[in-house]
């Protein structure tokens, strides 16, 4: 009987857990390594409960880089005192086990002290951009994920840092702030990934109950039924925006802070459709509030 | 006859102009050869109207560091509308010829659009030791600088920036900034140099009438003699404060902004000296305001 040989592209194994590192000195140890063997540095940043999109990004940054550093950080100063920071899902574990999927390298989880120590109190104000809409909607949410992912970006020195488009504002306000402040690393954003029937992942849609999951489709579905009205002739935003607050409306959401039609750079509202714009929508289904958006 | 030889250490000629770049690019091709031939980088960040006091700093990095950057650049955000923006001196030749005699390696001067290109909105908000002294009378000020000075801090990429004391909230502000937001270099700060009658060195020296020039050593010579009433067993500042108070005011010196004595760490007020502490002024002699401070 032949000995089955294994291919060293297909091992039988399981993968390797990145390596886990919760503080300042073994992370820029790690990297400082990795740097030295030639490897350029890519950057995830997470808050963990990390699912398909979460990962999209970790591939990316493995397809790109030479070594990839997963941050898991469920960073305090973005949460309003009455979001849901205390319930933020904690998934150390599975997390560790889907980036060794990945390939992911490096894994840097630490603790609330060592992010803020004590004293620590300069912020950066983010850009223009994260103003209106989750600006308005979450007032020093930004300010908190400026200054949390300006604190990344330093610690790690990475050459590349991924984002996902589901957080289109976001990812907006952080390529500003790079520009803005001359931070030297380039910034990728990855489409949006999205459950089979439309939903966009989130880590927050494990706070939906089963008739919460069917109602929440609607967000993605509304989108989609106002791009394909823009791709059949509709300019006027007014009447994409009626229709995506029809469809809402139909599965019964009724707690809607905002559904507008943006420019994709200035995320200021656009009137009459004349080059890309970006729907962008934010509701609630129940406790839960979810946002998505799409390119039109 | 023989041919002269010049020692190769004690040239006749002048020492080589350090290299003039004005934008971004140009700089960050310059410190990236510098860095791939090993070099490492050290940042002296100034407006220019250089003093012996600038110069310091520029020979302290060029001890330390392989690759020493100066940079020129007279930043109006951290100038409030009715301050010296306009007045402020530029004197781009002479600063090129002093830091010439420091082997300074690289002048990066920029233009205000470079710095600030159109849309440019993100700011470092200082930390909490900004919140007094300067920042009271000057609002907005440390903002501006702690947004310009992250920028060369990116822009550079250097190991390590130099500054002085003789802008004691200045140095305090900014080695805070690179502890809270975790950028990857080092603060050294330089002591303040004076004249010979004891005067802080500063830029704005220069608007000083030959009277006025005279009244501006009170400043200096009421620190000193506050020190040295310290050193003899006077604990209580407030005496301290009554001192310098005095002098000034013999001086003529009576539009004063501040005089306090603090902790030299966070800058907040000290009642009874109990450790090290540091003495602060701000004081206007005729149109000019003048600092300095003294450790006590």
């Amino acid at each position: 009987m032949l000995e089955t040989t294994h291919s060293p592209t297909t091992p039988l194994s399981p993968p390797l857990a990145p390596k886990l590192v919760t503080t300042v000195r073994e992370l820029r140890a790690a990297v400082r390594a990795a740097r030295a063997a030639g490897c350029s540095i890519g950057l995830v940043p997470t808050m963990g409960a990390l699912h398909e999109g979460h990962l999209s990004l970790a591939r990316a940054s493995r397809a790109e880089c030479g070594f990839t550093v997963a941050s898991i950080f469920v960073n305090p100063t973005q949460f309003a005192p009455h979001e849901d920071f205390d319930k933020y899902p904690r998934t150390l574990e599975a997390d560790l086990q889907a980036l060794a999927s990945c390939h992911t390298d490096l894994v840097f989880a630490p603790q609330r002290d060592d992010v803020y120590p004590a004293g620590c109190s300069t912020a950066v104000e983010p850009p223009r951009v994260a103003q209106r809409w989750e600006g308005e909607c979450r007032p020093g949410h930004f300010r908190g994920v400026a200054t949390v992912v300006l604190k990344l970006f330093n610690l790690v020195q990475a050459d590349v840092a991924f984002f996902g488009q589901k957080d289109y504002q976001q990812a907006s306000v952080i390529r500003q702030m790079v520009r803005d402040l001359n931070v030297p690393l380039e910034i990728r954003v990855c489409p949006t990934v999205r459950e089979p029937d439309g939903l966009a992942m989130s880590s927050r849609n494990r706070y939906l109950s089963v008739d919460q999951r069917s109602q929440a489709v609607a967000i993605s579905r509304s989108l989609r039924l106002a791009a394909q009205l823009a791709a059949d002739g509709q300019r006027q935003t007014a009447a994409l925006v009626d229709t995506v607050r029809g469809v809402l409306a139909e599965a019964q959401i009724d707690r809607i802070d905002y559904v507008a039609v943006v420019d994709p750079d200035t995320l200021e509202p656009v009137v009459a459709l004349s080059g890309p714009s970006v729907m962008l929508i934010a509701a609630h289904v129940g406790g839960t509030r979810l946002i998505d958006n799409w390119k039109i």
